[in-house]
């Protein structure tokens, strides 16, 4: 750490973790399965909190940079009822490598394959609720190589200029904290090299 | 959009929505309700997805400047079960306006309200599950105010020097991708100034 440490601050000492004193499945559809957790805190406050258990796959998102363009998809969206502007993304298969993953699905979603490609982060999504993660992915050296996925229609293909990545922010389409964060985070990346 | 309206090219044209033949209630906890929903696409194609209903209030996530630091706590996630590191963030009441609500919210935290509060952006979490949004606040000009909220225990301080923000993206436990999105909006808002 050095002489920067901010964590270290007396200010920012950890607590000890609350204790779990009972799990239990309170409700569950096909794809959800909701817990309530009792658990008591290191000061002796006592709640019980509700999670989110999905399959418990990881996911993956995957920023395609293709000469001068990003390209991103535009997909229907069910809980918002309409369609999202955002980066390729999906499941990561039981046992397939992250970079595989990625690799297939930016065939299957923009028909594409990439040389290379390098993780970025690993973000989590409202941890409170969930415990799932999603890898961020850039990919570059593409090659043309479509798969067939699962997609109920053809996606939209949206090449975007690099040189107005930020200009995405405005899109009033374009707003999913993942996707806003893989944006900065290649665009950090890429202007580092 | 002048010269640069790339959402306008050939490629990007957009899907007629697809139509909701159905919904219903397919399980229910304290704090969640899973909908199933049936939908025909533009092209004929058949789904039923799954989505979440929170209960459906908006919420608020607060970016604290004070001096040379910017402000964030560290606070216990249940999902992930261990403690994250984050800025102060919560629920807005019904009929609260967004700015009222950051206030109260910082208080409650962090023990500090804002004479200057800046909208930064609001954000969707992952539209194929959720409804709910997030705005992302700037708070700026903080003086001493402490609200009692509904923690169950203190939550811890941690300044973090604005000089090194982007170091914050090293942190194990800052990954939330609310939270890396409100970094790199603030920074890029205090850039530009």
């Amino acid at each position: 750490m050095g002489i920067f440490s901010p964590g270290a601050s007396p200010m920012s000492k950890t607590h000890q973790k609350p204790k779990i004193l009972n799990v239990e499945t309170v409700a569950r559809s096909r794809m959800f399965r909701i817990q309530s957790v009792n658990l008591i805190f290191s000061n002796g406050e006592n709640r019980v909190y509700e999670r989110l258990l999905p399959e418990g796959r990881q996911a993956v998102m995957i920023v395609p940079v293709m000469n001068d363009n990003i390209l991103l998809i535009r997909e229907y969206a069910v809980a918002i009822e309409d369609y999202e502007l955002g980066f390729p993304k999906g499941l990561v298969e039981p046992d397939e490598d992250i970079l595989v993953a990625a690799n297939r699905e930016m065939m299957e979603e923009i028909g594409y394959g990439a040389r290379k490609l390098t993780v970025l982060s690993k973000l989590t999504l409202a941890p409170s609720y969930f415990a799932s993660s999603m890898t961020i992915v850039l990919a570059e050296d593409l090659y043309e190589h479509r798969l067939e996925g699962d997609e109920p229609e053809p996606l939209t293909l949206v090449p975007w200029p690099r040189s107005h990545m930020m200009k995405l922010l405005e899109q009033h389409d374009f707003n999913e904290a993942r996707n806003v964060s893989a944006l900065f985070l290649a665009r950090e990346y890429l202007n580092q090299r």
